[in-house]
């Protein structure tokens, strides 16, 4: 047959991870609390499901913003044929704002430097389209979020080098990384281009904070290359310290900084919940990029009924402010509440205070301190324990055994049976544990004996967080 | 300053052309009746606004079709949430009925063949990213679509070989010029992999009879290269002879062909006039193309508020016979109406049954057989008459003095008023016309006198359509 594209024939895309693996076991058997009791339960999927209470009132005290509605129906004819690429003046006036309003009014975004793109997935895409050539790279720190490698490098031909961000400093992304991951890079004949940090983290729930985002800022200047600031999770900050944007470091006194190089990443489907809407926003500073990506816009605009949508919502002062104090509550609390009962099992994770998902630490479960061992559990995280929790590894992190797990896409009770589940399968693991060498046999985990058990059955190895004097999971492992 | 791509520094966006400058031109002083009386009138756009009363009459009754209405709300969280790449199944299934309808239900397509893209535009691109790499090329024949150039070869780096249409066999694809092409590419050292057509044409307004489309078949399957079948303007063939698709060609008795070869491009935006909406679908036949374009819908997937619409809408069937035979009969009286009154003036155009436009025929108006002479008279149309319509060369027509001018994208008094301004134009130019010599260089037209004067003084250069003994066009050019 006629050949395809190298594109099309290689495995560019990375659909083969374990991070999109779990979404298919999920898909294959997803759990319902009626039909498929003990089907898998998606806790590998960024959602934000806490407001839609909130947005539905609003939706049905204002049918004007609807295209469809009695009040709407006459806007429909000039929505449905609105296709110029700059977007609807009330849209990107009505996103500017919502963005200010996210980073505390502290910062103005100007309408004008709005591009839409087909989700955070096609502004990146784009703004990689937009800086670099195929064989050019962009750095970007570990762990990050596994679609940036379809994002950024499948169809554009560019590297991502990452800088290897650790555990010991909360994965913080200091200056040697940096400068190592460019030499790195140069190494291996790669042109940097730009560094990419997503602020929040995903997959850490952490931001940056002000000095690490002005080492940023001074590193990029210094190697003069782009900065992409991915902030899609910036209305997700639900506990102190405040979020600082990007846009705050370049205009703060005493900072040097070139802003032609510097590009915000923004998108409605983690702060608002709204996935399917597809809006994605890249946020220039540079003209020349606003220019060249509006162009790039036109192979993914937003639906200019979405538009139309989301300018009435987003135009409305006290839906905004409202939105943003309920959607911080319902994920502090959930948060809360997820972390403290994980806790009661003895498992720990990051402190963090931002996003949809906590970034688990299960190395004291590992076999060995390996990414083999990383996959045995996860597979029987996902196969036994039926909950879709996404490894480590699928995110470049460079220690086995930290784990994203997604807190905010179910609802109470299908969180109930997700914790349940956990504690089942801790305290099951914890009574065969007598005697050790027996259970490491038996164990539904089959983990083997641990050349560091005498370490791992010491009191410093006990989470923080736990009240138990042995953990479970602890014993379980053993 | 850090350096961008050379995508994004060079000019492949093929922005720069007369096709877009007539929308500028609209764009800094577009007509309104009452506002801008004297502004620039749009029949640059193929845009379909002929069908919205039928459409907003739907809307009104069918409140569950929107998510904002107290009948679709409670949709509204699981339709925000929804991003799964493979589409709404009930989304796929009305297009791929809507896309049978169409085709008068003589051929039946596979929902599970149905993959979005944001648009046509994307669509086209998904389609080339699948299929070619840097370098490859498609033959496209002319006069073709100007925004290919963008869609197909930008940020692919495909290239496009001309296939040279003429009007002598009113630009009829024939296998010779096939051949040519085909040599053409392969002696420029282009590896052809694939022939793009469009059926309904856009700019010609006609319709790929089955004679043509089953020679492509064969020429295609003979090369063994794709074909692509871009069908968007499918829904608006408005007369005899009836449309054929190339969906049905392959299920024909007797015809060879290798499916894997066969993509078909469609879209929403000008079959139902929802270009906003950026509804844009690649149906292939070959598996791994539905399979890897699948993936690339990523980057620019339907927003699923408007996949909800589009499923409410076209899974009711009287809708859609209502509104395929609504759009047929608006679009015949309006084309009608159009051809005639043009012919009144003596003003000759390509004979169509199908699109949003006309193929006008203004060859005897150039002051020599050259596209600079179209753009004089282009500049003359749109900066004296204040019409925005696009000149052949724009469209890669191999012969000057061809204009596409759009109809549906107006109502009937901007029609009125676009129409009184061309019979204005040509009367006047027609009254200054004595004696000839004198006018050419007073008249507005600012031609100089032809070489060829004498033949366009003769009968033989009347319009068929003219029912006046001396064309005051044509006199006017003199």
């Amino acid at each position: 047959m006629a050949a395809m594209s190298k594109i099309a024939t290689g495995n560019g895309h990375g659909e083969n991870s374990p991070y999109f693996d779990g979404w298919k076991a999920y898909e294959t058997n997803p759990f319902h609390p009626i039909d498929r009791p003990e089907g898998v339960i998606q806790m590998g999927l960024a959602e934000n499901q806490l407001c839609f209470d909130f947005i539905k009132n609003w939706l049905i005290k204002h049918p004007e913003a609807s295209l469809c509605t009695a009040q709407g129906v006459n806007k429909f004819k000039e929505t449905a044929l609105f296709q110029d690429y700059h977007g609807m003046p009330e849209f990107r006036q009505a996103v500017a704002k919502f963005m200010g309003k996210v980073r505390g009014d502290r910062v103005k975004f100007d309408p004008d430097r709005i591009v839409m793109s087909g989700g955070a997935t096609g502004a990146h895409e784009t703004v990689a389209f937009c800086l670099a050539d195929p064989g050019d790279a962009f750095l970007v720190p570990t762990p990050y979020y596994p679609g940036f490698d379809r994002d950024l490098k499948w169809r554009t031909g560019v590297e991502l080098v990452p800088v290897n961000c650790e555990s010991s400093n909360d994965f913080k992304i200091t200056r040697v990384a940096l400068e190592a991951a460019y030499v790195k890079a140069q190494e291996a004949n790669l042109r940097v281009k730009g560094l990419l940090v997503t602020n929040p983290s995903n997959p850490l729930g952490t931001i940056l904070d002000r000095e690490t985002l002005k080492n940023v800022v001074s590193f990029i200047n210094e190697k003069n290359i782009h900065l992409i600031g991915d902030e899609i999770y910036a209305a997700t900050v639900f506990m102190d310290p405040e979020f600082v944007s990007i846009s705050e470091i370049i205009e703060e006194d005493g900072v040097e900084c070139n802003r032609d190089l510097i590009h915000i990443v923004y998108s409605l489907s983690k702060d608002m919940g709204f996935p399917g809407f597809r809006v994605g926003i890249v946020y220039s500073y540079n003209d020349a990029v606003v220019s060249c990506a509006r162009k790039m816009s036109s192979f993914g605009l937003v639906s200019s009924q979405t538009q139309h949508l989301i300018a009435s919502m987003l135009s409305n002062d006290d839906f905004v402010d409202n939105f943003i104090a309920e959607s911080k509550e319902l994920l502090f609390k959930r948060h809360k509440y997820f972390t403290w009962s994980l806790s009661q099992v003895g498992i720990s994770s990051l402190k963090s205070n931002a996003g949809l998902f906590i970034w688990m630490d299960l190395r004291k479960l590992l076999r060995e301190n390996t990414f083999e061992a990383e996959m045995e559990l996860w597979r029987v995280i996902i196969n036994e324990v039926k909950l879709n929790v996404s490894p480590g590894s699928s995110f470049h992190c460079n220690e086995p055994g930290w784990f994203r797990v997604c807190f905010a896409n179910m609802d109470d009770n299908t969180m109930a049976v997700a914790l349940l589940r956990i504690r089942t399968f801790v305290l099951k693991n914890n009574e065969a544990m007598v005697p050790p060498r027996k259970l490491c046999r038996r164990s539904s985990l089959k983990l083997s004996l641990s050349r560091r058990m005498d370490d791992l059955m010491s009191p410093s190895i006990m989470s923080p967080h736990s009240p138990l004097p042995q953990s479970p999971l602890v014993r379980a492992r053993t």
